[in-house]
């Protein structure tokens, strides 16, 4: 008799499940590399392969796995270097270097191709920096903009084609995707409360995914629908494990804007603030898109 | 008789000299990594090591020199794991994925440490991206504030104690470094007009240079000038070679202001305009300050 297991997880923890795959040492055994498997999550998916932000937090999730990590995440950086297969992946971390306080890591994640060489093909490059941080004296200069509370906005009705949204609600505040796709240029802001649905208490990955869940910023400026896609994201991390849990299963309230669109890609600028008002993480990206 | 040979070429090209030393193929030859040999150059040193822009402009000079390369500059992360020892250095620059327009870059800057164990420590880790681009819808939505033009402006004569700030014109526009040291908080601006001096036709890794030019924001923000650190900067192009040789050696204006301290680390962003009023690139990166 067969016993079926039914998962009650968030989907968001199923996905950053890595099954520990093998170990590299390295010279003089400093340090190690660290191999997992993971999945692409169907619950994330995008219209071609998963949703970028679930697979920058897949590389996170490497790093913070790791058994010889020092401290929380104060950077990351993620390139999209192809769209990922839906199925399985490997994803390697490295500590490149430790230092007293500080650490870095560069993260690979690799597919086997369709050509037949039984060769994996580097789907995503990462490096991130660790911290183990102290209280100094801090002030946030980006202060969050003033906007009605989540609870008195109507959560978004988009035409939802792909996945991933349904594993948010968001509530857009300013700059809502385009109603009609009529060419019409305006400015490229949108402003949006954003919590995991169902709701689940705000963590480093998370907060990676969230920098990644705004919609591309050349369909607002120019209200047209045409083909992109992230190559590199940047996040900063200006809160410790203790901020994320103080904003629990809270709204965020994203902002997001471009300076440039030029000649085929567009960059993105986003700051991530908690209903508190504390700002969690600044984020930057660029995006191809084709025109 | 010997011959003494003195060069004459500008200080920023003597930095760019790479020597090749060796060449490593991958499974099935599609790609190869590339290892040269480079110097930290003593004209654009600083407090420890050298000027973090010029080591970042070196580790861009790998991917440009690099035969396998498609395209050109869009993104650049430079993680600074460590400062660089004053003499030689070994760069590696690997292509890991080569797409009909896209390639994604890897590239790690090594020193061998005083540990005496003749294993290489990372000093530098770095991801690219470069892309064959096409003339595309365009435009810009960070325009350049409106200051005085640089020949109206005086330029700085801050005091002078490390080599790189000699290389470059600096006339600033707005939120000057602090002529007193008394902890009078500010906002985190400053905007001033920029070139190499001797003055040098703009490029990719002199641009790349100049978006780390900015002296901390936490001096600024709270005029105490504390011990800092870079330790990732992201730049973003948004021009191509045709951009940069009509800027040639004319000044850029750069505006830079910070957005969170928090706990440690704040980060920085940034706009680079020529006097035309392009926006060439937009940069970010998060820094170590100690209070």
């Amino acid at each position: 008799m067969s016993k079926i297991t039914v998962s009650t997880a968030h989907p968001f923890d199923q996905a950053l499940v890595l099954t520990p795959v093998t170990v590299t040492a390295h010279e003089h055994g400093r340090e190690s590399t660290r191999h997992w498997q993971g999945q692409t999550p169907p619950a994330y998916g995008n219209m071609v392969g998963p949703f970028g932000g679930i697979t920058a937090a897949q590389a996170l999730q490497a790093v913070l796995s790791h058994p010889e990590r020092l401290g929380e995440p104060v950077s990351l950086t993620v390139n999209f270097a192809a769209a990922l297969a839906d199925g399985a992946f490997r994803v390697e971390a490295r500590p490149v270097r430790t230092n007293r306080s500080t650490q870095h890591w560069v993260v690979v994640v690799s597919q086997t191709d369709g050509d037949g060489d039984g060769v994996d093909s580097v789907v995503l490059t990462a490096t991130a920096v660790t911290a183990a941080r102290r209280a100094t004296w801090s002030a946030a200069d980006a202060i969050m903009p003033a906007v009605p509370a989540p609870a008195s906005i109507a959560r978004a009705s988009m035409a939802k084609r792909v996945a991933w949204v349904h594993r948010y609600d968001m509530r857009p505040c300013a700059g809502e995707i385009p109603a009609e796709w009529n060419g019409a240029e305006a400015d490229s802001l949108t402003q949006l409360w954003m919590r995991d649905d169902p709701p689940r208490p705000l963590d480093f990955p998370s907060l990676t995914a969230m920098a990644d869940v705004f919609y591309p910023r050349v369909w607002r400026r120019r209200a047209l629908m045409t083909p992109v896609g992230t190559v590199s994201m940047t996040v900063y991390f200006h809160a410790t494990a203790a901020e994320l849990t103080a904003t629990g299963e809270g709204y965020l309230l994203g902002q997001a804007r471009a300076q440039s669109f030029f000649n085929g890609f567009f960059d993105q600028s986003a700051e991530l603030w908690n209903e508190a008002g504390q700002l969690l993480a600044t984020t930057h990206q660029i995006v191809y898109f084709k025109a």
